[in-house]
Order: structure tokens, then sequence, then C-alpha cells
């Protein structure tokens, strides 16, 4: 099979792109100002790498990219709703964010609380789109998606690890490996886990395949941490879109302050070949999937 | 029929705060730190007047207050997220709320922005838990359910009219009577609005019902802001949890900046009896109901 990653992650970017402008115009039933907000942290940029497990988890399992389209969107939404509220003054107080100042420089701190909030808002009024069309299996498997992305966004998932990471740096948790798999397990991987689990539950998966996607997940979500640790030190601005080693800087919790460069490198090739090993059931329906994985290491270029 | 508003109230209100506890207790699988201060302002005040609502609303179509209680409690938890993110020092840099210093001075900002985030999203966890439970036709009310929060809350809703109330007091907006509408519409009614029909909804409401309760929260959600506006000149700080005039101070919109102050009082009467003769349907079930809205006009004491 021909497979050319590069030419599958543009295809599903572009029709990402294409759906959030489609879902979030600039004209609509709403204020224009809040919109603007919403749209220039939402809109400008980003790999669409969570939508794109959407996608890919929903196509391996059968279904259709289109299928996936509200809920792809949706993760977008809650996935930059936490990068606009994470920037603020009051949290990380970054400046730039994809190579752009940051919301809040931009709009204002107001308006960049009311943009994170209406995004995270907005996935759920999304996520509810057009359910009369849906017959009862399609419903019941819809709560299942809404509840695993509430829990995978809130304070058992994503803010649990970002409010642990900030106790951490404010010297109130032992700095230990436990601690920096808690913060990462929780502050970047429940978002994937919900994204790859959400697109499998739309196209119908069942039990056994939503326990291997739930490995998959769970080894890509830590070896796309690991590496993102690793850019910080080795990355160039214009690579990252943000100063590079601003987390030495800030004396985050990182693999390789914990392990060093070497071992953090290993630990992320080990964690993609455990992610892709998870995938044999699925034969060569899991090539994007597998590529995604492999993506993880290299993605800097 | 004898009904005693007081008592009512009181029960409802210890029903919620029970619930409350029990949906979000001091132990749980998240981060002691992020709960404490999520519950600092959730479970401490409040009248709980939009759980409240939702429970009225669900009796009065037949259904009972359990079956109402997780929909409840989440209308609660986006009620208190959204006074939590509206008191930052960013918003309306509010230090005192429900006679208590607000979440963030007590908190701190990061730790508050991210309990009213983390309200927000438990909300969504609370709406889906327990759907295994459920027969085909109440997943389907479910989804109904969710999507008329999720709108109500957000950027067409509840957020549009905060939104619209920080551009009119930057002058952004010119001030006038249509303004004033659709911010309490947006800011304050369409909360009451998601509250009511929720209920409703749970106890499978017909779409009579529905459009009748529709304009019961219309008129309710609109004297509730108009004596909220009058308390704000006439209350004193012990009743209001806030420093009085506080709405002046900061040349807030008002319907008695706009109307004047016996005008108003009119038209938060008007909008109590308009509220109460939508009900006549229900006859002597909507006694709760229509004491709630006249319980309005009084809530001073």
């Amino acid at each position: 099979m021909n497979f050319d990653l590069k030419t599958y992650l543009q295809e599903k970017q572009d029709l990402v792109n294409e759906n959030l402008e489609k879902y979030l115009p600039v004209e609509g039933d709403y204020p224009k100002e809040i919109v603007e907000a919403m749209r220039y942290s939402l809109i400008a940029g980003g790999k669409r790498l969570r939508p794109i497990l959407t996608i890919a988890a929903c196509e391996t399992i059968g279904g259709k990219a289109q299928d996936a389209m509200r809920v792809a969107c949706a993760m977008e939404c809650i996935h930059t709703y936490s990068l606009i509220h994470d920037d603020l003054p009051a949290m990380d107080d970054d400046g730039y964010r994809r190579g752009m100042p940051t919301c809040h420089k931009v709009y204002g701190e107001a308006m960049a609380i009311l943009a994170g909030d209406g995004l995270l808002t907005y996935a759920f009024e999304l996520l509810t789109d057009s359910y009369e069309d849906n017959d009862t299996n399609n419903n019941r498997n819809l709560i299942k998606i809404i509840r695993e992305i509430a829990m995978a966004a809130g304070i058992k998932g994503m803010i649990a690890g970002q409010v642990v990471d900030m106790l951490s740096e404010k010297g109130q948790r032992e700095k230990s490996t436990e601690l920096l798999d808690y913060i990462h397990k929780n502050k970047t991987a429940a978002l994937f886990k919900a994204s790859i689990k959400s697109g499998a539950l739309i196209a119908g998966a069942n039990d056994t395949e939503l326990a291997v996607l739930d490995s998959y997940a769970h080894h890509f979500g830590l070896a796309f941490q690991i590496t993102d640790d690793i850019l910080d030190i080795e990355g160039t601005t214009s690579e990252l879109g943000k100063p590079i080693g601003s987390d030495e800087k800030n004396q985050k919790l990182t693999y390789p302050l914990l392990y060093g460069l070497e071992r953090s490198k290993e630990m992320a090739i080990d964690n993609v070949n455990s992610a892709v090993n998870s995938l044999s059931i699925f034969g060569s329906k899991a090539i994007p999937l597998i590529s995604l994985a492999q993506y993880v290491l290299t993605r800097r270029k």
C-alpha cells in the first residue's frame, strides 16, 4: 500500500480547517468580537493533530471521515481553549503561541478568558449538533463520546494535569517520575485518548477495539509529551513557535530533567513502538495511525 | 392547596446542597486543590434558584425531583463557573460575592480560572452520568438537554451577554433599550430558560408545554434582572453580598438607568405577571413555579 504521510496530513488538515471555518464562521448568531478572538486562536494555526487522530481512528474502524467531523472539530476547540487559558498572564504568561502573539496579547485578558470559555462550551454545542438525524444506537454512542470528552478535559483529566503541573512549579509537589507521569497522563495524553476513542466510537468500535486504541493513545500521548520536552531543549523558536528553553527557565518538571536527554529519546521511541504494536489486530487499516505515531518522533521538520 | 414557599425553598435548597456534596466530594479522583477552590464557590452559598427551577419544572410536568438532580446540579456548576470568571480581576474585578471573598481572592487567579473551567466541564460530566441506565427515549432527550444547556451557556447565550455587557461598559456599544434587552436575554435569562426547559425535558414535556415554559422562563429572567438592578440601588451590602451601588460606579447599563426606578419596578411586576399567566395550562401543578416567580419581587428579604 502506498501511504504518504505528508499528503495524508495535508488532506486531513485542510478538511479540518474547512469544517472549523464552516462551524464557526465570522458572521453568525453571536457577537463578532468574541468569535474574532476565538477564531484568531482556532483558525490560524496548529497541526490539527487531535482532530486528525479522531478521523484516523474513525476510519480505522471502518467509519467515514465526514461522520467524525463534528467530534474532530470539537476536540480542536477544547485543545485551543486550553492553550488560550494556559497562556494567560495568571497562568504560564506566554506571549507567543504557534508563532503568533497569544490571544490575550491581541484581544486583552477579559476577552481571552471568554474566548476560552466560549470554545470549551462550543465544543459541546458542536457535539450535540444534528442529533435529530441519529438513530437510537448512535444517540447512545454520542452520550458516551460526550462523557469521554468531558472527563478527559476536566478535573479527572486535562485540568488535573494542569493543576498538578502548576503546583509542582510552585514547589507544592515533590518532583518525581510518578508526578511527571501523572501530569502528562492527564495534561496531554487524556485529550489524545479522548480524540482517538471518540473517533472509534463514532464508527461503532467494540470493546476490544476500544481497549487496543486506549493503549495506542496512552503510548502516543507519552511519546508526544517526551518529544515536546526534547524539542523545547533542541528546537528553534521558528520550529516551535515559542522561545526555546522556556521550560528550563520556568523550572518545569520534564523528561530530560529527570531522565537526561538520551534516555528521554529512547523512551520516546519505546512509546512509539508500543503504540504501533498495539495496532496489530487492525492490519493494514491501521497504517495512518501507525504513521501518525512515527510522525511524533520527527515532527520538528 | 397549602403551599409555603419558604419551606419549599428550604427543602429544595437542602436537596440540591446534599447532591452537590455527593457529586463533588472533598475526596475524589482529582487533585484536592482544584476541588477545594471549586467547592469554595459552589458549596458555600447561593439561593440555588437555577437548580430549584429545574426541579420545579420537572415536577410540574409530572417528573420526580430525583431524576432532575444531575441536571439541576449541572446548572448550578455552570452558574458558579460564570460567577468565578466574571469576578476575575481582568473582568469585573469583584472582591466579594455571596458575602465572602471571591474565589481568586482566596485561591489566586490561576486556580480561580481553572476552578471555573473545571466547573463548566464538570457540568457536562454530570449531565452524562448514568446514561447507561437510560432507555432510548431518555437518551434522545438527554442529548437535547445537553444541547439546550451548551447553547444557553455559550456564545449564543450567556457568553454573548457577558461580552456585549463588557463592550457596552467600554463604550463600544451604544447604550439603548435594545442593547439592555439583548444583554439580559443572554446574560441572565438564557441560563434560567435552560434550567427550566431541561427540567421539563427530563419529565418528557411535549412541545406545547415547552413553549409555555419558554415564555415563563423569558419573563422570569427579565423580572429577575430588573429586580437585580433595583436591588443594586436599594439593597444593603448584607442583603446582596456585594457593595451597593457597584453597578452605578461601573456605569453599567441597567433598567433604572434607562427607565427610572419607578418604571423599572412596574416592569418587574409586569414580567412576573406575564410569567405567571403563561402557566395557566398546568393548573395547580404550577403553584411552585408561580410562587418562585412572585418570589423574585420580594427576594431581598
